[in-house]
């Protein structure tokens, strides 16, 4: 028997998001690996074993994982949204390119997932309805100095910002610094979103502006989005405001 | 009664990334409003009326659901992927701005999905594994001189970069430039990923390098990955390759 690595996508916090090739991918698996946290959200099945890691293990779980399928079981780590995105994928393929011949012989694939930002942008409208990018904050595995460098070519390019990682207790003054330096390139009115374990029964989403953004409202479970010069919001009465960037830049704005 | 629109992700062209969320505000409208492609991937309802319109007519599109809606009906909008991303939740939010009073108080909900680049660079890896832009190459909506831009500022950041909308009938150079473009600022070795049609039964997807990558392989379905200098490929003997950005960073490359 050949074995099997599956690394699926769970989606942001809620079941009503786990697609249903990323089901069959964990009904099929004889165990799972992940997070801890990840899998507390997973039922228990007969016969199926479970690996809990901690949160900054990454690297351990994946080659824990390899060594298991390539003993000829069918394995899935498990990764909230979308395992491409920040996530478990990149550190299968890195133990895959470090690791021993064989594993690049075993059948892996990488099931999608509702990454963060996608669920956060519909929360609020369409923030993200026109070009962006995706960063992370985390100077963790890279230097702050390319982070800041990055942000400021986004911000002057006119993209739309996307910060994953925003915030953790290892990492208190990153967003703030983040946020200063997007002060300085785009106007105060910018619109700003913080959205908080979406998906989850403690979601927490704030449309605010660049001015008034206050880091202390991200932690590690905070997606945050910065607007572009064209991201708009609008009011509605006795609702929440839509933000959203259109689809169409006129030739003066450019 | 009070009217109720939903637009709804169907994620890229497969069922099996149609998400319980999607699915039961699909199951739940009165009538559904689409590009004629996507409403024909859905099981036809008993009762549910179907409003198919071409692909360019977005805005139209928005608001005639949006009138239907103010009605008191149940309405869904299906929208390829995510609705968030380079699609109709932008459309419905600009046509609520423009609209009369009344469609600010009607209930508007984003349903999120797989857009198609996560289910590209699932297909192959995890070239979206680190920081990335997305990047929609249509001049229909702006001026090419932005994208040039954005192109510029992206490869020159180290984002690895998505490009959405690479080709049409109506646009046949705008990739060929943009590839041009890119292999001034980027090694010739760059890995390129071209995703056509991903989950659909005309699947085809080429991993490249810049040098050799050829507009040609680009149509309407195509989703194009640009990798950034970290981005890798793992050779795999009798399997594809691997391509991945990895998470970390050195200091010496920043």
């Amino acid at each position: 028997m050949s074995g099997e690595l599956a690394v699926v996508g769970l989606g942001p916090g809620d079941e009503r998001w786990l697609t249903p090739e990323a089901n069959a991918a964990l009904a099929r698996a004889d165990a799972l690996y992940g997070y801890v946290g990840y899998l507390e959200r997973l039922p228990v099945r007969p016969g199926q074993a479970r690996h809990a890691f901690d949160n900054r293990e990454e690297g351990a779980r994946a080659a824990a994982a390899l060594r298991h399928a390539a003993q000829g079981a069918h394995v899935a780590i498990v990764s909230g949204g979308d395992p491409g995105i920040f996530a478990m994928a990149a550190a299968v393929c890195a133990e895959i390119e470090a690791g021993p011949a064989s594993w690049r012989s075993l059948d892996v694939s990488i099931i999608p997932g509702v990454t963060a930002m996608l669920a956060v942008a519909a929360r609020v409208g369409a923030p993200l309805g026109h070009d962006f990018c995706a960063l992370s904050l985390s100077d963790n595995l890279k230097p702050w100095q390319l982070i800041e460098r990055r942000l400021t070519a986004a911000a002057q390019a006119g993209f739309v910002i996307a910060l994953y990682n925003p915030s953790s207790q290892a990492r208190p003054w990153q967003l703030g610094a983040a946020l200063d330096q997007l002060r300085r390139l785009l106007a105060p009115t910018t619109p700003v979103v913080f959205g908080r374990a979406v998906g989850r029964p403690d979601e927490n989403v704030i449309v605010t502006t660049l001015a008034a953004a206050d880091a202390k409202n991200a932690d590690m479970a905070t997606l945050v989005i910065v607007g572009s010069p064209e991201t708009r919001v609008i009011p509605r009465p006795g609702r929440s405001s839509l933000v959203y960037t259109p689809r169409a830049i006129e030739a003066v704005r450019a």
